[in-house]
């Protein structure tokens, strides 16, 4: 089964009009027939299962046969996390994250950030092709980038957690997981003394994520994991 | 705390030649002056703390200070993995294992295979790269690639387990992980019918990782989180 994406309709849609990107795929490349079986999400829970009404190359049509909705998960989960400087590393954590589990994403500009502006447009490009790729019917939300000061004032419902490297008392994440998760992963080189002060003050639970020293990403993968994993238990 | 790789000394060292590739970077490029600090672990459990006593380009020498050994887990893992097509997602398969704790690897060549052939070489200097990184004493163990039905005949004490994508009742792995635990997660087309079959009459315990449909390397990490998460708990 592959799966597309169009944003455009919801569960009352009798017919589709597939934006011109996917129809260019539907149409040139995997070149499908009038009449052949689809499947197209709209990135917010649903999945329409269709029939193939026109191949045009700039929009394609879909009849709608099916409305299939995604089980809700137990859990929500938001990680703010600071882009690598690597490009590739922050873009694998995306994918990673898209495919295990997770509801939205916050670039965060720290004082230590090696990253300080973001690809939002390639980032959204990666996390609807891992969405397609692993037949979930919801997208992750990307929001722009934020300073970190920015985020603390951003009132949220969520249990609010860091996960940072100094040497204090800090909850294992398995134990502190919630059903709405907030979790903020440092860059490389940590929060700073001032972020960590301040996500204090903010009533920041201080979590820990593992014994080994981990890389942003791996952190923010290994975070993401921890959350699916023990809601699921 | 920069760690460097030498594993040519044991616990009983004295003094440390380091090889020419460290040695090189802790010269030229790092340009270390005699007399400065510097850890260097043989991967097999050891980090040596010492004073270069020689900062030759081709030669490096360490004077041991200290010998520090790495507590050793109360599990081991195993991974036997299909390597994926493209490499840079396998390699990134085992750089975030190593960095979140892996014993073995073994590339399975399986009936699905997409990869054929590894770069052992490469392979071994992402998993080089990643422990230095990381600060473990540890080098994960890489095996040569082996076909499924040769490692089928291999003799193991660990506790056998692979996870398949077929609709039949499995263990969840949280749930199945052992202190000695081999899983074997196959490639993108997932394995064939007859391996699953063969698997199964070899004693491994079909097992689920996830809810959602992962990639390989995904799944690779997912299984090696788990078991890492579980056994800590």
């Amino acid at each position: 089964m592959q799966l597309f994406y169009e944003p455009n309709f919801d569960s009352s849609a009798t017919s589709i009009s597939i934006n011109a990107m996917e129809s260019r795929h539907i149409s040139k490349v995997l070149r499908k027939a009038i009449g052949e079986e689809i499947y197209v999400t709209n990135g917010l829970g649903i999945c329409a299962e269709g029939i193939l009404i026109s191949n045009h190359p700039k929009e394609c049509k879909v009849e709608v046969k099916t409305i299939i909705e995604e089980k809700k998960p137990n859990f929500r989960l938001h990680i703010a996390i600071a882009p690598t400087k690597a490009n590739d590393r922050f873009e694998w954590f995306l994918e990673k994250a898209t495919e295990i589990g997770i509801d939205e994403i916050t670039p965060l500009l720290c004082d230590h950030s090696e990253r300080r502006r973001i690809k939002a447009e390639r980032y959204e490009k990666v996390l609807q092709a891992a969405m397609k790729q692993s037949l979930k019917y919801t997208l992750p939300i990307l929001n722009p980038m934020v300073s970190f000061s920015d985020f603390m004032e951003m009132d949220v419902k969520s249990k609010k957690m860091i996960a940072h490297c100094e040497d204090e008392k800090k909850e294992k994440l398995f134990e502190a997981a919630n059903r709405d998760n907030l979790i903020l992963i440092g860059p490389e080189g940590d929060f700073s003394i001032d972020e960590i002060k301040k996500a204090l003050k903010y009533q920041f639970i201080p979590i820990s994520l593992s014994e080994a020293r981990l890389r942003t990403e791996t952190a923010g993968i290994v975070a993401c994991h921890t959350v699916n994993l023990i809601r699921s238990i």
